[in-house]
């Protein structure tokens, strides 16, 4: 059962480079106070040119979910620069919080040379603060003047906050019917942090041509991917995924090979997330089948993989069929859990209505000898899938959210 | 802010005893290994008499969830026995699991004559085995024989699992317009635990008339008690809760005031249940004031108290009000953020839009300093209101929760 749903062969995997037209920078402007950490970067694209993003769907926002918001209105979806920083949030920080970040917008579109709503302007890391105005404003003129097709690795890393790894991907594509293009995706984490919570921020750049309706287009990328990842099933008021495309290639693109290629990427950063979350030993992959319908298998995923139960398990190296198919049972979604089978690795462990002790082992084994482990279902009740990642909860993600802030 | 919601002054809480007509019992059947241990408990009326039930929304059920249904149903909802073992859920045993509750059912029925159907057993325990049916029905002329007014403490001790504490409560009412009644409730916990799950059984016992329509009565009372309780957020296959009246006294019974003192008495066991979650060193309640209407200040009261997040805080004594705001944003629920407050104790941590870190003092030393803590949002969206309860989240319960079943 090793990842039946995902088809990751298609595709090139070369050394993470921005697709043509970005530039990238970074800069330690001191909103952190590590000197070595960087702490804002930068994308430029050499024209405004069509982007869409999504936002948390939590009713607490930061302010540059507002901001970002109206500005790609007013712009009708044309992004010439993006400005990203780590270490606050700018978020429960009133009207005030919402001046900076229009503040900072005006600075880097004089600097660039274009109208301030085509500057996406995105923060993470404390919340309740307001940002270091003057710092920020004082590193501007050198990070943008620094902009290079090499810039990515640190962009990379000046958006991480407590993430271990920076999270890139870079996929190349020989489109025989349309132009050659490259996606490429950056990401931060979605654990919820100490001191309070962590954004997860997905970038999706691109020199194929998008489809007519970009955002739609990206709602889809995002139901398959970052959807359905879940490190605590919290959510911050700063998640935002953005699609920018520098479409440079002359030939329009085949929107199903663009869907799929996006999806792949989007799904590779997921998983790195998940790899990566607070305390995680294991990156765990659920995968459901038979489900009536995509969504009913990725809420059964997601329920599954949103499980402190089934989470404890798979940290205790513990193939508990019960708690996997419990969880699929309060999902919401109509099955006969004696019709069900139940697998940890390649070993079923439950099926025909009865667990299969002979294999708990084996199961086990899995468990216990794999960094990156996979449990499924098979819900018999249709022919649709779907994945979920997750992690382990181990005793370090309590030990890192129970510390007081202090 | 303490306990502004529930009303506790106006019933009685004498020594737990059984309302009038029922007679209860124990005994060690051998179910579970430990010789000591109480594992099969009885409760008895002199007639049949009428009962509604309740069960887990989990597609995956426990053999007694069918036959107690099905039972239920035969008998116009009469019950003249209630049998209940601990040790083995008889979950995941497919139609023997039901023959074997059936089989069980029927010997009961048997020694106290009365129609099968008018007998409920009920099981919780380990699942994927078979109950030890030899050992049980040899038990039973023992159990039956001995059943008394004073047996009530010896069945809220059978019926327990890994639970700590036995969860045991009656209240007196003296209403002046009708007939005095007493209701007592007994539960067992509900955190999933070692080796698979717990089940939450909730036994609500009473002397007053019924209303017409018990079941509706009893939807209304679990929607503001047991379904505002979670330890971690998994329901186990076996949930039930009855309600069952011996309906000795001659006076009809105030529908309102029967509606109040159960609903009390159901609380009551929540909170108990909850402090005594695994691994818990705090019992937490949650209130949620300013709600468009009950269901919605419900949700937002269950986002926060099975929020990961919310409960390491507290569990860290952290008055991180970002987590618990940023929970009730992820609840579905339409608010204002900037208008909302957030209290911990009776320290107000945010409101108009802004933290207030001079008060996170005060509200660290109440969680700090009591067993019980509370904290709440009002989300100035309406007027309804809800509690909800939980408790924290510490590393006991992911050592308890991720160790090997061996």
């Amino acid at each position: 059962m090793e990842q039946p749903i995902l088809n990751r062969g298609r595709v090139s995997d070369p050394r993470p480079v921005l697709p043509s037209g970005f530039k990238a920078s970074a800069i330690h402007a001191g909103i952190r106070a590590k000197k070595s950490k960087l702490d804002m970067g930068l994308v430029v694209a050499p024209e405004a040119l069509p982007a869409a993003a999504i936002y948390t769907t939590n009713k607490l926002v930061g302010a540059h979910v507002t901001v970002c918001r109206e500005s790609l209105a007013k712009s009708g979806g044309r992004v010439r620069a993006l400005l990203v920083n780590s270490g606050n949030a700018n978020c429960s920080t009133g009207e005030a919080g919402l001046e900076d970040a229009r503040h900072v917008q005006r600075a880097v579109a004089e600097l660039v040379g274009c109208p301030p709503e085509q500057v996406l302007f995105m923060s993470t890391g404390v919340i309740g603060a307001r940002l270091p105005m003057e710092k920020l404003l004082a590193a501007l003129p050198n990070l943008v003047g620094t902009a290079s097709e090499r810039g990515l690795g640190d962009f990379a890393t000046a958006i991480m906050t407590t993430d271990l790894v920076p999270k890139v991907r870079t996929v190349a594509v020989e489109d025989k019917s349309g132009a050659p293009f490259r996606v490429t995706g950056v990401a931060k984490g979605s654990g919820m942090i100490h001191p309070n919570m962590a954004t997860m921020l997905g970038y999706l750049f691109t020199d194929a041509t998008l489809p007519r309706e970009p955002h739609a287009f990206l709602r889809q990328v995002a139901d398959r991917s970052f959807h359905r990842l879940t490190v605590d099933g919290d959510t911050s008021p700063n998640d935002t995924v953005l699609l920018w495309s520098s479409r440079t290639s002359a030939t329009p693109t085949s929107e199903e090979l663009l869907a799929r290629t996006v999806t792949d990427v989007a799904q590779e950063l997921c998983r790195t997330i998940a790899a990566d979350g607070e305390g995680a030993t294991r990156l765990l992959t659920v995968q459901v089948l038979g489900a009536p319908d995509e969504a009913a298998a990725t809420q059964v995923a997601r329920t599954i993989a949103t499980s402190p139960l089934t989470k404890t398990a798979v940290h205790g190296r513990d193939p508990n069929w019960g708690r996997i198919l419990a969880a699929a049972g309060r999902s919401g979604i109509d099955f006969d859990p004696a019709k069900a089978r139940v697998w940890i690795g390649d070993a079923d462990v439950y099926s025909d209505g009865k667990p299969h002790p002979e294999n708990e082992k084996e199961a086990h084994l899995h468990l216990l000898n794999n960094h990156e482990v996979v449990l499924g279902v098979d819900l018999a009740a249709g022919s649709a899938q779907a994945e979920a990642w997750t992690c382990d909860f181990s005793n370090d993600y309590v030990r890192i959210n129970a510390d007081y802030r202090s």
